[in-house]
């Protein structure tokens, strides 16, 4: 890698205690040239569905190679395993837990690890609470500088990196039964239905009873109401003009949606 | 412009969803050197008269030139235009809609263009719900590289430029009426009267038939009680030592308030 | 200092409103090499407590030189001072109030200074409620392009600095009483009792008369179950499994907190 790649971080650790702030500084004592983009801290706590979709989502914005740093470790201190995973865009390095399923279902994992060489950690005694400081940061910095994906630890089969199942997605006689796979900021409710489905096709949404008209853009609908549209993230998005679709519609993760093409 | 050249980022994206991340992934693609400076993602959504204030405070701060990208765009997917503005500091970037209006009666727009040559974009066909990812951003990035204005899209009448209008401001007999015209993550309350007017003079404030007595400094007020002073924008401000303003007032953006100069 | 030196920022500004943004222009203006990563701009308003335990868990992860920036001045336009110290990682800026006094606590302050010399402020005439941006900025950032400390104003007495009490500490009889010192963004709750009173030994704590047992890991207790063990910081910490501590015990900032060892 070159000595300036990009380390993108993504935690559920939120910006109050400075916890990222020590991992920032753990990369910048390995690799003082590294530069460090946040994509965020404000994943749900231990919510891992929503930091793969998050990063899914954006891994393929970046120049390659950057190394892509998630910590949203429920089981830490446990027996699940810390992975490093190259693919063609650059690296994963966290949790083997399903947060990076959503990255390797796009672009496949080319090899990965088992990080077990305590020889790029912090420290050869990491806490059993902290291993964003202690073992994934350093092991990120130091991909950085070009240190090989085989010297972390012990190479794995592919096949056993943990897969986090996404909702169900059928499709019936012009209805496609799909479900809310993540709730944005806005209270965005974006289905797990590809834009593919309804390419060139006229359709409406159907949720818990209400249906809901297909828009091109927000400004096509009115203040309040409503509105199915792709999304940036090119799947089928449910909104509110001016408002919340998740309080609206009083919905959640996982919440079936029913897509009905028209013509 | 120098190719490190600054860029900052001002939306009402929130931190959670990484679509800021995204959005300086996109800049790092065009220009690795480039380096981002967040001046906000907290905007209340769709807040142009935040986003306008936020802006107009920050803007002078930044070395010349920067470039400031602003994205709180409610019309996206509409017919309102994008555009990039150059001023003596830097450049403008984003959607026609009032938010440059505070800089630019800082700073006058030297020039103007309407942002479509999708030569500059991250695709030929940007998505109709995010023109910070697919426009904004790698548009900015552009003009780090030292792209020309005129390179980015068709020129515009500097005087056709959206402008927010402000809260009004009228002076009568020794006293002032103005506005609240920001408040901030303290709960304290920016009105739209300049310390210019006051200066040299004793001052009261009132708001919502509340008299506030003009202090210099939070330190000589009590704990627990209002105080009215030349804020830190230029403003005069009201504020609650050890406390929210606002709560305490019930007070909202636009509501009036009275200054009687006193000597 | 090398030119490209680090420079942490902690606030209590929130990210609202470009506060923290407007002070690192500040800094790019003087020193266009510089870095900057924030700790955190969420310490609770005014709370020099929490602004002292982060910056204390922090300053040592970060690159010798750093320069850490913490302004959580509740006295700002007060006749408190501004002053910048030198410890062997770097420096430390910011008003005198306690907020350094953790960091000093584990590395001596070499050197003082009160910072009254105007020529490496942004002004000589500094607002009475921002001094991050006219003081504190400016003077880190001429740190980090090799300005004396001494030229920044005048020697002060090492031990005229401000300390923060620190909650009691008293052991008697195998019971150590503590009381909890920090409190996280999880409502994980951190003690002032350091991991090496109990190395070795078996312990549990007790929190307004309920018992907490001692766990290595998170994983070793149930979800919906408070656990003792060693937190990340090096302290004794009592947790909730998959849940908010705080919450479930009802407890604040300096309530009382008894270990027993059991062998």
């Amino acid at each position: 890698m070159t000595v300036n790649a990009l380390v993108t971080m993504l935690t559920d650790f939120g910006e109050e205690d400075g916890y990222t702030a020590i991992m920032k500084g753990v990369i910048a004592c390995i690799n003082p040239q590294s530069r460090v983009i946040d994509i965020t801290h404000q994943i749900p706590p231990q919510n891992i569905a929503a930091a793969r979709f998050c990063l899914m989502n954006a891994y393929s914005y970046f120049p390659t190679p950057t190394v892509h740093l998630a910590v949203v470790d429920p089981g830490v201190g446990s027996r699940r395993r810390g992975v490093a995973i190259s693919i063609a865009e650059g690296y994963l390095v966290g949790p083997d837990n399903g947060v990076f399923s959503g990255v390797l279902s796009l672009s496949p994992a080319l090899a990965a690890v088992e990080l077990n060489n305590p020889e790029y950690w912090l420290t050869p005694a990491p806490s059993s609470t902290f291993h964003g400081r202690d073992i994934f940061a350093p092991v990120a910095a130091h991909l950085t500088r070009g240190v090989d994906l085989q010297s972390l630890g012990r190479t794995i089969e592919l096949n056993t990196l943990v897969k986090l199942p996404l909702p169900e997605l059928t499709e019936h006689q012009g209805m496609i039964i799909g479900a809310i796979q993540y709730i944005d900021h806005f209270g965005n409710l974006v289905t797990n239905i590809p834009a593919v489905k309804v390419r060139g096709k006229s359709w409406q949404a159907m949720i818990k009873n209400v249906t809901i008209s297909q828009v091109t853009t927000y400004s096509d609908s009115k203040l309040g109401a409503l509105l199915a549209l792709i999304g940036s993230h090119g799947y089928l998005e449910i909104a509110l003009n001016g408002g919340n679709a998740q309080e609206r519609l009083a919905v959640n993760w996982g919440d079936k949606v029913e897509i009905t093409t028209l013509s």
